[in-house]
């Protein structure tokens, strides 16, 4: 039985979850019904042709125990169980920015779930902040189709909040006042950096 | 059967391999004997610890097929497959910088063979070096102990002129006279963050 640190089981219920539900919703016509996780790849992979940016998805970390290796065929991995990230999901490289986030979705419709988040992910964050990266989550709404990109400081803030005893989730308004808004489009989908960008030139 | 995308099948010898032979190189008095990734991970534990740089190894890509749910114990994956990676091993963030490099040993005392490095980490490095990210390799000659930091402009330049009919190797004496050897030590054990830092000095 794997455990986090701290203890508790860890029930790796994500990877496995979102194939099922990616497959259920996929439908043909049009990018509804995509995950998120989907729709940033296809972000990612737009910015890597046109060279906009280098951003991969970091592979889920697997501990690998058992390999069998069939003649003539590539190998199988017979038994491996997954292992607790450490970091966020996304990272790569804008001209000469160290881009850094993970992405979320939410069914309500009024506010955002903090235990989406992990420590790992907020800690992880915090001291990329810290060595001056850019980091940030991408927060779908599903029901209401939005998007938004959310500075880690906001994150943060809230975060903060949650462990002095105040709410469990971000309200929409706060989304609204405080983070970007991100339209999707066509080609990029969920064009998160041309975000990053208005925000770095609004700061300076 | 899994193939490279120009059609050569993908034999993933390097994550089992590498853990055979690190079990059967370590002695416990030294660091002799250590593999150069383990004497890497070891370097960036120490660096995050003292918050110095965050960076971290990428998990193995794996293809997960069949993932079984025992009641009350983790997930078992039973049937999962390697994939061609599309990236270098390391990457993270120093100081602002986005930092991105691959471990290479060899036990060659004369030159390093380019055949241990593939297209895709060069393409990989090449676009990071495009969005003005900081990209090198780190290669150990095993048998000399000795240690180089390989900024990406030299090893690209070995690359071209092997392409171009060339020799395919980087002779000692070009690691002695352009890359940056780095001397082991106890903790961090491989200091390539300081090996960078006055590269980047250096440069101004």
């Amino acid at each position: 039985m794997i455990h986090y640190p701290n203890g508790k089981p860890y029930k790796p219920s994500e990877p496995p979850k979102t194939k099922t539900t990616s497959k259920k919703k996929d439908f043909s016509f049009s990018n509804r019904g995509k995950t998120l996780e989907e729709e940033i790849n296809e972000t990612n992979t737009y910015y890597l042709n046109q060279q906009i940016a280098i951003i991969h998805k970091k592979p889920v970390p697997v501990q690998i125990v058992k390999v069998e290796y069939p003649s003539r065929s590539a190998a199988v991995i017979r038994e491996a169980y997954f292992r607790t990230p450490s970091t966020t999901d996304f990272n790569g490289v804008w001209n000469g920015y160290y881009i850094d986030f993970e992405a979320k979705e939410t069914e309500s419709k009024t506010s955002f779930p903090l235990k989406n988040v992990h420590q790992h992910q907020v800690n992880h964050m915090k001291e990329v902040t810290n060595q001056k990266g850019i980091a940030f989550t991408v927060v779908k709404f599903t029901t209401l189709d939005r998007y938004f990109i959310v500075p880690f400081t906001v994150l943060h803030e809230a975060w903060l909040e949650m462990e002095n005893g105040g709410r469990k989730s971000i309200p929409l308004s706060v989304f609204e006042s405080k983070t970007i808004e991100i339209k999707p489009g066509y080609n990029p989908r969920i064009d998160y950096i041309t975000a990053i960008k208005n925000m770095i030139t609004n700061d300076n």
